[in-house]
């Protein structure tokens, strides 16, 4: 790919992103797109299938908001073979581009086959690990108007395992033990590992902290309060 | 105050805040309570105002919302002032609980005067220091569609001081300068500075993280586009 045709791809990408969440803005693509570079280097890829299919792998999120029933993998998909054979592509390539985008999200009976389609769902992933898989979490909590954690009775903090609620503590525990058991490549597990003490590490300072501020201050409280 | 009468507070409040966002939620009430307990061991104070004042500081947060040009202090302190008057509370006692709520949020020409309003506009800034304050921040990213960064066009993120735009870093690291400056109270100093490990080392790990993500991957985008 020259970076003219590069260049007319992400314009359109960054024309279909700009009403999305912040958990899945421009920033997100070019993470999901870098992670993917990095890991093609130890695998024989098609690098303009696998470019395109990073830039273009989120621009059916409105449609999925905006719509009942649709999935934005599905209708990115769609709109991907569109914008490629509008611009000379291929129905061979555009097909190709077009199935990496619709096996990007997790669904049993829809798994990712050739390797650049396993390499965006990885990619795709492990921008939900590290530093940045936290903040993603945390700012989609936001969005979604989810508590960041659960209060018991006694006032303390539920651990993720006991929250049965929905919260960030709750979903981030699930999802990541989940995340790394998907993986399709031993490059992306690689690196997954390599920032899972990066993410464990935040989460569980943050959780320390919430636990003994609530800790210590129902104890202070219990004190305050006349008998 | 006794536990009956916290109860009775702490269940109104409950009321208030149940459809507020994430970053103003009954944790977040709770964690300025403690952090209130907490800076007052040191003071001399009136542990009733100052209760009943941080259990009710964030009440007016959904008429704000809700209705134009009202601030949330307030509306709150309004709302407080009946709750309490309505419960028994003389009104020399309901009133210097609505001072508090009025001067929690920091303007110019209306700083807190009584040592329980000063704890409680201290006790509420903490709450945006350590882990918690940046979970905070990023959530409210999310609430208000802000973006977590800003790109150069070169494809590299922009420091905060470069950051013109509305972002997470450009907000997070100039509001913290100020809070710093803000603060009312030596303890809540103390308290802040022991908590600004946490936050600035959280804030610069996810900061180097991405920068290393962009400026990596972009350099490889590069080696990959022909010329």
């Amino acid at each position: 790919m020259n970076k003219v045709n590069y260049k007319k791809i992400e314009k359109y990408m960054l024309s279909c992103m700009e009403t999305c969440d912040v958990a899945h803005d421009a920033g997100h693509i070019y993470r999901v797109l870098y992670n993917a570079l990095e890991i093609s280097k130890k695998y024989d890829v098609d690098k303009d299938i696998l470019i395109a299919s990073c830039l273009l792998h989120d621009i059916g999120r409105n449609l999925e908001l905006n719509e009942t029933g649709s999935n934005h993998s599905d209708e990115g998909g769609k709109l991907a073979y569109e914008f490629l054979i509008s611009t000379g592509w291929s129905k061979s390539k555009a097909n190709r581009v077009k199935d990496c985008i619709i096996t990007h999200t997790y669904r049993l009976n829809m798994l990712p086959e050739s390797i650049e389609a396993k390499i965006v769902f990885d990619a795709d992933k492990l921008d939900l690990s590290g530093a940045i898989g936290i903040a993603r979490y945390i700012a989609y909590s936001g969005i979604a108007s989810q508590q960041l954690y659960s209060m018991a009775e006694s006032g303390t903090i539920l651990s993720a395992e006991q929250d049965k609620e929905s919260s960030f503590f709750s979903g981030y525990h699930l999802e990541l033990k989940n995340i790394d058991d998907r993986l399709h490549t031993m490059e992306a597990k690689k690196m997954f590992a390599e920032r899972k003490k990066e993410h464990s590490d935040i989460y569980n300072r943050l959780f320390n902290e919430v636990t003994e501020s609530h800790h210590n201050g129902y104890e202070t409280l219990e004190l305050f309060l006349d008998k």
